[in-house]
């Protein structure tokens, strides 16, 4: 079962830029900028309500965030999360019902979640992710 | 001050296509369907972890929707809306901070609401609305 939205993943050509939109106008404290080599991408976090907003800012021509912005010059919500306690069993269920998968088991993501996709194919135009807790924490001592 | 997430709007070319999706891959249960001929929307509502998802399908050719959905075909987020207790103090605030805005003063939306529009060139890619409860409810007989 999917409890919550976990993140809203918004790609910016510029967290510096985007920066004073989020903390002046929208009034949120960033809780940490950091780099993501293995995404090429640096991101950004802010919560609200117990939602995470993640910027994401690409470091690379050919991270998914650049060509994401290729097509959305201005930026936008490139990918929504959703949190569960078993992304494995999430996962089977789904597939049980037909939709398409583009991580088959979960993968280490950032902030010691474990992550999974759904292929686009399968989600009404919007990229979906499903996440949890990694278990046993992720070695960080966060856990 | 902004409390949390009240709603994403979602644009859809066909709501009874989008339907299974938000059933049967995301298990959430359809609270209604409606017309609201004032924005050219036809409407389908879902709540997870007390963030609305509200899909969003034109009804004209005109609608705004209808003009996300040229630029955007499979559809997407067409917009974040922040809840708060007052929506003419935000804006009175945003605009002390340099924001443009769409709307002046708060406005009637749907589910009971009083909402306002930032401007898109205020918003670094996001189009975002303000929202409170409306006072003394709606006339619906709600509150």
């Amino acid at each position: 079962m999917l409890k919550k939205i976990d993140h809203l993943g918004i790609a910016v050509k510029s967290i510096e830029e985007a920066l004073p939109y989020y903390e002046k106008i929208l009034g949120l404290k960033c809780e940490g900028v950091e780099e993501v080599p293995s995404q090429k991408v640096k991101t950004a976090f802010f919560t609200i309500g117990g939602v995470h907003l993640e910027l994401l800012e690409p470091t690379s021509e050919d991270s998914p965030i650049a060509k994401f912005l290729e097509k959305n010059p201005r930026g936008g919500i490139h990918h929504l999360a959703f949190f569960t306690d078993s992304v494995p069993e999430e996962l089977e269920r789904v597939k049980a019902e037909g939709a398409q998968l583009i991580d088959q088991t979960p993968r280490p993501g950032a902030h010691h979640k474990e992550i999974a996709f759904l292929h686009p194919k399968s989600t009404a135009g919007i990229l979906t992710e499903f996440c949890q807790d990694a278990k046993g924490g992720c070695g960080c001592g966060c856990k």
